[in-house]
């Protein structure tokens, strides 16, 4: 299912004058509209293609209708997506979900609604139909040598699949660890895991990056084998330069500052990504920004700052991801508000009058630190976003015309009540 | 597949005389052992049908074979379990997962066995197939009426299943909640899930319990709608005198000190039961007493103190119930760790010299008081435990009569390697 | 130090062109402007007087300058700022450190600067110098009779203190606990303690309050006795009509939904009051609003839903009261940045479309949900605020006025540079 | 005061037959009585010599009586506690508390004492009277280059006194950190920390470490620059060999796996040492094993574990030290149960079968990996500990001769009811 530009258009005709007071008093406010503008219209975030059908949780799991059955209808999904916010245009493929049969015509479908490849990821956490061996006991950590290589060989067959599409990058995300006290050798765990991931980095291309994603806990976990930022470092480091660290909101230990682990992996040029969702007590994978949005722009502000100190160019130089779970929303709408969630946070945060908050640090005047940044996240900097959609062919309210073109019933006319995602 | 008397008796043969020298030597030492033992030998603990079977996390589900596919298997499990720890004599029943066809025949097999039928669990966290209405947006909080009801029918449904068995007691464990700021009006939740547990208490017989169960959160969630033992209690207190809070082990927030819970709810009356598990991290629903075995100790502490005061025969008054999961490990052997793990911590807070802690308490003695309790922490009461089951005909040690006649590999032989326990 | 209106006006001169273009956009794009004007205006958070010195951490306390030396001085301060932001027109006492040697002169005082007397607090958490019996072990859960009597007799003293004020209203908070498992018994801790606040409680005259505070946790503590709002409200309800739970926000433990117990607290008629503060670990005290804004704006959602149902009156209804501590920022500046952060979280509140919002929770319509509390949350009300202030003769930006008018300056050229705030 | 050898000798003659018959009962089930015995005996702990008085919590403070008045009278304190259990044969000094004015007079005191001089510790966190700067903003973190050279200053000072009375090791724990977002650049404080720190380093004699101390967070704090293992490990990484991460306990987010932290470091050759206590909710500075024993014991698992992996002597390579608070116990007797609590999880933990552990591990068998950490967990291991202590001339029971012999009592005759300790 397409939306035309057209159809666009139109549904923008109305909210025009409405839309262009509110540009212009926000423009008239703020110093630096334009070069806003110009950064928020350069922005991608990839769509994962395991985020378009309704997750689940432990217990119980509620699909809906019109779920994209196979590779084609996820791009055409993300494209209607990118269509719409013009800010979601490259799509992250989970192997063995996602093997394209045709990668060329997966290529030219994807090129023709402006949809990039975006990471790989691998799949080393399940057991797939066939699989000679079982990761019931861990993938890379595994004490048997034979597992421990199909898991290798699977990551070097996603790496190939990516080369195929054209994707620069490996997300390397794994389940390993252990249930109980004594099950495993911490020690003899991580090395078996860089012994691994040493293989696989052995096999990318020049151009490829690596990114090592920590979590601290599953449920029924006692240890996680790449656990924290501080071990997801480690192996990125004893990897070599091609290996990142990336970061997944939702994978830290219950108050944890985020958005520190975020400036010191900058410094240390060893950030690789993002996997951005929200959570209120662990892994929950919820719509981003839902419960924390004042945290997403406290990180976007490390970012920015982090970046500018390296000389980045953020658009390429960093992954971007979302990596959600959609069990009471529509999700095709839920990914269409975590996309409005981090324009807004990456908005606010170019807000930031940097000169004075350095200024404000030298002189430890920290009231002024905090007035500095409320000022900018307190900002309405929604028309702004609204205005580099506009100018991209996008839709000003994106969700509302996913609603009024009734797109669900479409895609449920067309795909059936009951379809259910491949993936997760 | 049973195991006979004379069996064990033939396992136990060769341990008798160090275990002869190991109780003596305790039995010296401590000035209650014929005391505990009694106490030891009456205590029962229920397996729940659905932890016979190998569970699974959010993402993995790696089977074991010779899992029970019916509900007579279950009971035969559970009655092998019993028959080698002696502890073990109760089942819980799940429904739909457990309906039983013919009840006489159940109950027959069930009374051969020495199993009893134990708290019954409704379900309506999940839809089954066929189920008119859907519980995506919660069952007894339901915003609609007519979902409000069918989930109040299944309950009561539950407690006919359960009156046709023997049962006197029903489990409701709800998934309530929401996943997203606004989804909810907290209040107006909160007075329909009352609302329907007055219907369903109402369908009580008289002489049984309904335990309402509260947890703190689950992956993907923003609110529960019974969260914590407040409002569990504030339900529980409405409801009347046969409505009970349950405390499952893993349903807290980081650091909360359950035991000072237990031993309010029991000061209040509403202490209901228990379902035993341990965690790391969050409802880990790992084998009790694997992390954190002192706190198992304070617990069973508080209930045993509570229980003097309010003159409770323990064995009766409350009900304790095992709730884990088994993924990496055999799920009957975790079964019995489980059961001695409960048995330790219950022989140990028993070995608690109370006359010398009131009085600490009252000098405020704290160097004191804790010496006491590690006192009898500290202490090696497995022969204790033993000699329990020995004096009832069973195992002197049940994990190793387990493996050593085999039971897995005659359960895989009856029952085939690709069972899958009905159920989680 | 007194500000005066003539001066506040000069602030405000070269700013009310640009103030008046902002707030004519606000007003022009909300659709209830006048209605959540009047609001703020009737909306007044008390300061208590230990906030208006410096605080401390553990380890190390850095004393400022010109902090007041007596209850004269902390009413000036108080009343400089409700000059400045005319939305802090209320002290809250702590005794001993506010024992008033002449009521009737700082009953005057008061009145002068338009500032009411709200909750007393008495303090059984320290030994004050020639005290007979000491705190160490606890005050109202002491197991000696007289202990528990000494504390219960001082909060009597505290409200008759209160009375000759005009105060209305005692918050009891304790930090009665234990520090290691054996030290307390749990139910006589919580008997003993219910028993000195039912004296109390026959102490307060019929038109006062008692607001029974929990707090999770303390460093160096294993148990609080008062120690979750399920503790509080049995205590409460124990007591009667007149006692009511008080929360504050930095006193939960990790990842506890606050705005449900909010919701339920106000459903049952127990919330008393709020303290006000931020935290990113435990109890930290921090600016209002610093670093959860969004949870501060879902508790006043609410708040606002939950009076609403009760017909309540908020501002005179419920005790509002900002609990912080200032270690690294000028206290004054802190307290004006937390009462900003407070009446925009209560703005944004008003915003809530709350018929669109009952609308989608019935449909069970997550999303739009969802955007109704967003599009609240993303306006920026700050004009709103500002032109309430403005109305009643305050500053448009109160915390520019007090660095422009040098007040820390002259503070300390008044009280010197060594002055240390009593209390805390 | 001291406690003379035959005054033990007398406590302990009443109790050698029971513990002679405990002592030949434990020797006869474990095989390997006498090696866990000779390594007990080599094990030392230091007392810091802070512990030795009564601490306080943020609110209140009680102090004790008898409480050492200089470093003298803290040496004597661990002199009675070392004669009474042969196993805190060191103390941990801190400057400015513990300013040696007469370094050789001191050295001698101790060694009559047999007390040597474990880690020194400096002091950034808090303003000395007269002090040049203020830390109110951090100290080598600050963005002031003469505070950051003042705090370098004072921790070189710190090392020169070390020098002089024999340590060979720097602790140096940071309070820097930040209170709100905005105030400090993370980047920069991390560089300017690790500058600090590296002319530290150059001023360390050859034979010395530095040990770097991480802590998650304090109260009132939104950053902190050392938070947690993987900031330290960058630190002691980017400094050289001869730097180390330090581990406390009680420094670290709510859940987090210590053990599998403490297994990496050794690993990577960067464990330095240790300061154990124990918590509920933070960094409570509990009695070691008051609160979590069974973590203690996977902890020492994990150290005997990588020990053996690295061929490191534990009693030298290592640095082992107690870092406690005491507010309701006797400091004194308090220290005795955590040296206590630390030998009996080193025993434990000398107690696992390793090589049957290691199949276990290499067949990913689970629940017989759980039986062999429980089977020398459970296991009574006191009287071994009793026996090593025997051997040494030390007390069966030290605390209870502690008590019997008055020597509290005798402590207050001797300094004064109202000494209060140097130091925290």
């Amino acid at each position: 299912m397409d939306i035309e530009k057209y159809q666009i258009e139109a549904y923008n005709e109305p909210l025009l004058a409405a839309h262009g007071k509110a540009f212009d008093y926000i423009a008239s406010t703020v110093p630096n509209a334009a070069a806003i503008i110009d950064k928020l219209r350069a922005f991608q975030i990839a769509i994962p293609s395991w985020a378009l059908g309704t997750g689940g949780t432990r217990f119980g799991r509620f699909p809906g209708g019109g779920e994209p059955r196979n590779l084609e209808e996820k791009i055409s999904d993300i494209g209607m997506l990118h269509a719409l916010n013009r800010s979601s245009g490259a799509i992250s493929l989970h192997i063995p979900w996602d093997i394209p049969s045709n990668p060329s015509h997966i290529k030219a479908l994807a090129a023709q609604k402006g949809i990039v490849f975006d990471a790989m990821n691998s799949n080393t956490f399940q057991d797939q139909p066939g699989q000679a061996l079982s990761y019931k006991f861990g993938s890379l950590q595994h004490v048997d040598a034979a597992t421990r290589k199909q898991a290798i060989d699977h990551n070097i067959e996603v790496i190939n699949y990516g080369i195929e599409l054209g994707s620069t990058s490996l997300t390397v995300w794994l389940s390993d660890g252990s249930c109980f006290p004594g099950q495993l050798n911490f020690r003899k765990a991580f090395q078996n895991t860089l012994s691994g991931l040493q293989e696989i980095y052995r096999a990318l291309p020049e151009n490829w990056k690596m990114f090592v994603e920590y979590k601290a806990f599953e449920p029924n976990f006692y240890s996680t084998t790449v656990g924290d930022w501080g071990q997801s470092y480690l192996y990125a480091s004893k990897l070599g330069p091609q290996a990142y660290t990336l970061v997944d909101l939702g994978h830290h230990h219950p108050n944890v500052n985020i958005e520190q682990i975020v400036s010191l992996l900058l410094m240390e040029g060893k950030l690789g990504g993002f996997h951005f969702n929200d959570s209120k007590y662990g892994d929950d994978d919820l719509t981003v920004g839902a419960i924390k949005p004042y945290q997403l722009f406290l990180i976007f502000n490390e970012l920015i700052e982090g970046m500018d100190a390296r000389g980045m160019e953020h658009a390429t130089d960093l992954g971007w991801m979302i990596d959600a779970s959609h069990n009471v929303k529509d999700p095709l709408e839920d990914l269409l508000q975590s996309v409005e969630a981090i324009m807004i946070a990456y908005a606010q945060a170019l807000l930031v009058d940097r000169k004075a908050l350095t200024e404000a640090q030298l002189q430890n005047d920290v009231a002024r630190a905090q007035e500095i940044l409320q000022q900018a996240y307190r900002t309405d900097v929604r028309p702004l976003v609204a205005e580099a959609r506009l100018l991209d062919g996008g839709a000003l309210q994106p969700l509302a015309v996913f609603r009024a073109a009734e797109i669900r019933k479409n895609l449920v006319k067309e795909r059936g009540a009951v379809s259910i995602a491949t993936g997760l």
